[in-house]
């Protein structure tokens, strides 16, 4: 079974060299996203939505187009772990996630997925061979239509200084940037 | 002068190759975060917040450990094209920016970085060299640190099966996900 176009070997490695470390849930991400661009046309430019920002979003940067400096993959974390693949321009598309239920089968991946087995307790090895063995059979997979509106991109109308921390800032945004609007960073500055 | 450990070219090789096209945002970028390395303690383990979610989150994740999906790099996303880098444990850091009054001396960076030339009149080899030769000039730092509350692990407190669209979630969203709580996903999905 390739996660895109490498071996599970050869993905474990990019895995390790990008997030740092084999991260048990960029590899199961590795799967979603070699499930999702089977549905899709081989010559599709499509973007792509997490729906977690844990460690799926790494599966996609490594395995597609889809960077979150470019825009093409965006984050909508509502904590599901499950990815949209979708064309850019019809909005057609594929959502695959992890089914719970399937997770029955598969004692340490389950143990795992649902934070029962503390982290100093796991066997690690075993757990990425029961990945590496359940591939695609944990995932479940269907159509979708991304909404007209979500399509449509939303260009930038300019860049203006702000007159109170003389920053730039997107135009939209207002008569000044968003933090001097009131949106708290959270750091203090020693100019 | 060197990008991290790269050359110019071969950082805008890395660039291409991640982020599609060789995106001056990301070149930029790069420069910010050297500036940014130099103010840490070279064994220093730290975290990454990007201030805007367009190309600068690309530089760091192709010359840092911290990416999205491993939670190191955070984006908080108020359009400022500025980056925090901490020390994980202490919350020390360095802020970066692109200093405004400092582009008047470079007119295509300042054209290109206040959208003033549209794209197709853009001279990109031209823009390239100005931001090559502008370097680290054009950009500010300061010492910054870290609210104690933000450095604060938040762990997780388990995951369950949601109620109603049996997707597994985490348990501190609620009784259910976000999703069925009425958190909108941009898409109708055809089971």
């Amino acid at each position: 079974m390739q996660i895109g176009p490498y071996s599970f070997e050869t993905f474990c490695e990019k895995v390790t060299e990008f997030h740092g470390y084999i991260a048990p849930g960029v590899i199961l991400g590795g799967f979603m996203v070699s499930v999702g661009q089977q549905f899709l046309p081989a010559d599709a430019i499509y973007d792509v939505i997490c729906e977690s920002r844990k460690c799926l979003p790494d599966a996609v940067q490594l395995l597609t187009p889809c960077t979150i400096g470019n825009g093409w993959l965006k984050i909508l974390d509502v904590g599901r772990f499950a990815l949209v693949l979708y064309d850019k321009n019809s909005g057609a598309g594929v959502r695959v996630w992890v089914d719970a239920e399937k997770l029955g089968q598969w004692p340490m991946i389950n143990d795992w997925f649902f934070q029962l087995t503390p982290k100093s307790l796991q066997n690690k090895t075993e757990l990425l061979q029961q990945i590496q063995a359940a591939g695609t059979d944990i995932l479940n997979s269907a159509k979708i239509q991304i909404a007209p509106e979500f399509l449509r991109q939303h260009k930038h109308q300019g860049i203006l200084v702000c007159p109170q921390c003389h920053e730039p800032y997107p135009v939209e945004h207002g008569t000044t940037c968003k933090v001097c609007q009131g949106f708290r960073l959270p750091y203090t500055l020693h100019r």
